[in-house]
């Protein structure tokens, strides 16, 4: 239903909307292989998104390969968005998470975990192919990739040492997106981690709190993004160019 | 014990060790009293060093504060370290965290969550002298210090709304070390974020993994803070001033 009312939005304003993606029932694999199949071919969709976990399985789990197979064989992209409620508490003695940290820190650290087990499991070197974009700028990784290498063997668990290539290339074939809050040096960890060609602009619009706030949040990131030390050209990527080739628009 | 020896090494070896910080035995809030007491006055020790929780609680638990009044009278610093295990499940389906992501990227969220205990409940904010110094350049914090002014008041729990100043003003509060592994951009996050008068040199040596490692890592962080794009005063402070202020060294 929401993905058909999301087609016809953009249906009836292309010159706001350039394409959409779909939402899946993940917690029916078969179902949302159906449903990604109908979103790309009858609606002309550019891509699907999904959660860092589904009903709290990671996302490396062998069910969810053959999305990941049909997506990279369609060459569009998987955004990934963070989940995680005030149910999960931070402390063990706790029966919640306090204070709204689930939501500051827990989320981005949900994205960390997501892209840690695609990329330690092996998905990401199984579908070369296969792009995802993640939020608020690939979460802990422009700040801890270097963690991802020095963890030693003896901790390391899984088939992480069947790996072909370091950890850290594979991190890096993840897109971001720009959602910072408007923080442009974290951005340009991000640039120095990512590279320009796997930034992408994002609005995260709307933003709880209303109207005014949400367009508080959004001329923020424009602004970080504007403030960037890098090229025109650059920044022209990050705004359109990198999301027009990602999602084959003319 | 530990805490003579530590004393013992820094007395036969002044050259190379211009203080020491002591451990805690933080289970028993009394005796960890008695020992930092013992430490500062009888060792000459210079701060004391914590993790960042306590048999599964929160660092914000009333009966911490005593240690945090002790050391905001002593004008010294306490040391967060991150603590977690593998035995802590990155997801509710599993029984352990996988591929060593507890270690690579849960470890700097912990350090990330008791920040936030520390200004939601209002410590910092009650003893506006007492000085943490956190590791890995404060965690998410860099990066991620917008969304914690983000959070809609819906989702907060807790004495929040009754701090007297925006969050991110206590969390600047923070000092901050530059063990990035080796990431100039992501300190320079944290140079924005906390200012170069609250960074500090720090070696994390030894690491795990050997001697030629632990020298290849420490050489790693030295180069990351040299190629700072920085004053050399500043890298002066971020290398030794700011410790010599902090610790009250000659």
């Amino acid at each position: 239903m929401c993905n058909d009312e999301m087609a016809e939005i953009v249906r009836g304003h292309p010159d706001r909307f350039p394409a959409a993606v779909a939402c899946l029932p993940m917690n029916d694999i078969d179902a949302a292989l159906r449903e990604a199949e109908r979103a790309v071919k009858d609606l002309k969709f550019k891509g699907v998104q999904i959660y860092t976990s589904v009903n709290g399985k990671p996302l490396n789990y062998p069910e969810f390969l053959p999305l990941y197979e049909l997506m990279a064989a369609y060459d569009l992209p998987i955004w990934i968005h963070p989940v995680r409620d005030r149910q999960v508490p931070d402390y063990p003695v706790e029966t919640m998470s306090e204070y709204g940290l689930f939501l500051a820190f827990a989320w981005p650290f949900e994205t960390t975990l997501a892209m840690g087990r695609l990329v330690f499991s092996g998905v990401l070197e199984k579908f070369p192919g296969l792009r995802f974009i993640t939020h608020h700028c690939g979460g802990m990784l422009p700040s801890f990739y270097k963690r991802a290498s020095l963890i030693p063997p003896g901790v390391r668990t899984g088939d992480v040492k069947e790996l072909a290539r370091s950890p850290v290339e594979y991190f890096r074939r993840f897109y971001a997106d720009t959602v910072m809050g408007g923080n442009t040096a974290a951005l340009m960890a991000g640039y120095s981690f990512f590279g320009a060609d796997h930034l992408l602009f994002a609005s995260d619009y709307p933003y709880p709190g209303g109207a005014a706030q949400s367009f508080q949040a959004l001329e923020g990131v424009i602004k970080s993004v504007e403030e960037m030390p890098i090229s025109d050209g650059e920044k022209a990527g990050i705004f359109y160019k990198n999301a027009r080739m990602l999602l084959k628009l003319p």
